[in-house]
């Protein structure tokens, strides 16, 4: 027997009551029983996105959703203006370049986070943008935008909000409808803690304007078509949806319910000051912002001399502790701990044990016992 | 308790150890033990395809898969041909409206199957058409198609056939390489046993060739990255996959393997015999084909003076029995017994006793037992 923990950003591990759920007989999708239970689910992702907008749910994964915000808001030669600070704003690059728009793109280094200054410059120089996508948690670099002050300015124009929430929602704070976002997309995942394989779109009234514009040809991720669906008395989805994990994320949702969306969020602030509290005791160097608002993955810089494939390799074999390395130009630099979804602080003792055990085993130096120390004082401050 | 068979033709019942298989703690993709999971899929995939074509894997319902035939192989404009001989044909048609497409559609009454004929001639006549979208099993009808017959006649032109084989893999007679099908779409949810939510395509190199040249827009359908993906070493997906769905699937694949394909797909074939032969012995008129090929789903026309939704509410409520209705225009017109994957002689029984009483209680003449005798005969035939 290897006990083992996944501490990536993605999947994530999930509660062995919402594994049985997800595990009980398939039921057909067009009976009163599933209407019932996809209500359901759609009521308590309503209160995890903070929302009373529409929430469409796809069989995808969570590139899925972020495509159809593209193909359901768009036309072809639209100026849209994207922030990239790290794999997945690229993604929004990636996408607007291969549908044919005109982006209007606000870069930044790997680790530092979205100006919102920068998105009203861009706005105000491109009155004719019709959408801004960015990023709430940027997953390939531990940064959480400030998706309050970006809806805010995005909120006075024309253009419709279009916000990468798959790693955020439920780790990190985001109020959609306070903060005025137009669309959040999001995957099943992360901190939803199911299996990955069902994507989402909290669509607003601003939002659904532009999709009655958007001439960029689609049919699995319409929209209008899964509106259609959700607004029913017996609401249900256009095409089979991926039962199992619906019903997984019935349970799921209870979950969260029961502990309630503001002790969820407070929890994961508590992980991540907790991991980064550590991983600066034990003298190795933060990559993700030291700020709380950065509560869904932690990324560490890979310390001098010592190989990041090794490092992961022993915290994984030896000690069971499975952690994420860097994405694209990160690899090698960077290791990430992810901590949204299922977790609670003895994950982050383990996983800072199992760190401080696999640095020792490549002669760096470290106090053993340092890091943990830290997680176990700052869970004491915050308890107090 | 109530103890429940689906018999519905999608999604369809799951092998208790596929369940189990399932609600396995999830594991991270990028790893290795992933890997080597995935590369048995595949190999387990072209078995049933029986291809050594390239099967591509995505998080979609089977639509998905469809979408990501038309958006690959096409470019705004192109002329191509559709059958439609049912619902699932008509999903081409709207599909090729959807992307920008000049479909030559060939459409057939419900309950009737595509001609082979008809393809040659619309090729001879459009010889600039570039693909040929047919089905395989017609899920709304029961019709499956000869797909031989237009494997040939499209394997003499410069198109691509692409089939939808999403009810019928695996149930029906399907060999991909032989029959000189391009392109086989496939779902999850049916013969191969697991819930919904993966979907498949495997692509020859004819089709290949066309991928190159085709400029409607994609990003998570597109097959190019999907390929680079599924053709390394330690293959891949290229956005994060279904995990849960994939460890079932490899335990489905197995079960089937340690039946054989062609085992299995006569396995099918004598239960839609005995359902046939059973409906028949009622004195109900069959709205599918009275067929050996129509192996995956028997649709029943509901008799003279009987209410569909009472009858299929009563098998269902009262005998554990969830039959499908009709779709579209066929609704309340027929019911249909799906009994493609985890189904053998008993399910056929059970549905057939399930029909009997409902009728009965409807004070629909029916000699009682006569369906389920006739069941019982025909296996008998068939096991000597």
């Amino acid at each position: 027997m290897k006990k083992k923990i996944l501490m990536t950003p993605g999947p994530t591990q999930v509660p062995p009551e919402v594994l049985t759920a997800s595990s009980r007989p398939v039921i057909h999708h067009r009976t009163r029983e599933y209407s019932e239970l996809f209500a359901r689910v759609i009521d308590g992702l309503k209160y995890v996105f903070r929302t009373d907008n529409d929430v469409l749910v796809f069989a995808s994964s969570g590139t899925g959703a972020m495509e159809s915000a593209v193909v359901n808001l768009c036309s072809p030669g639209d100026k849209v203006i994207v922030t990239a600070c790290g794999k997945f704003g690229e993604r929004w690059q990636q996408m607007a370049e291969a549908f044919g728009l005109d982006a209007v793109v606000l870069s930044y280094e790997y680790g530092t986070a979205v100006d919102p200054g920068d998105v009203a410059r861009a706005l105000a120089d491109n009155r004719d943008a019709s959408v801004v996508f960015t990023t709430h948690s940027e997953t390939s670099t531990g940064v959480v935008n400030d998706i309050e002050a970006i809806g805010g300015i995005v909120a006075e124009s024309d253009a419709v909000l279009v916000v990468d929430a798959v790693s955020g929602l439920g780790s990190a704070e985001l109020n959609t409808d306070d903060w005025q976002v137009d669309v959040v997309v999001a995957g099943s995942q992360k901190a939803l803690m199911i299996p990955p394989g069902l994507a989402f779109a909290a669509v607003s009234d601003k939002a659904w304007d532009l999709v009655e514009r958007s001439r960029l040809p689609k049919y699995y991720f319409d929209w209008q078509k899964a509106r259609d669906g959700v607004r029913r008395d017996d609401p249900t989805t256009p095409y089979t949806p991926a039962v199992s994990l619906t019903v997984a994320l019935d349970a799921a949702l209870q979950l969260i319910r029961e502990e309630g969306i503001e002790a969820v969020i407070d929890r994961h602030r508590r992980l991540g000051r907790a991991s980064r509290e550590a991983v600066k005791a034990l003298g190795l160097e933060l990559f993700s912002p030291d700020d709380d608002a950065c509560s869904s993955v932690t990324a560490v810089k890979v310390p001098e001399g010592v190989e990041d494939s090794e490092l992961r390799r022993l915290m994984r074999d030896e000690y069971g502790v499975q952690c994420a390395g860097g994405q694209g130009s990160m690899k090698g630099k960077i290791f990430r701990i992810g901590h949204c979804g299922y977790y609670n602080y003895a994950d982050i003792v383990a996983t800072i044990t199992a760190l401080e055990q696999a640095l020792n085993d490549l002669e760096y130096p470290v106090e053993l016992g340092r890091g943990v120390a830290r997680v176990v004082e700052v869970f004491g401050e915050d308890a107090s």
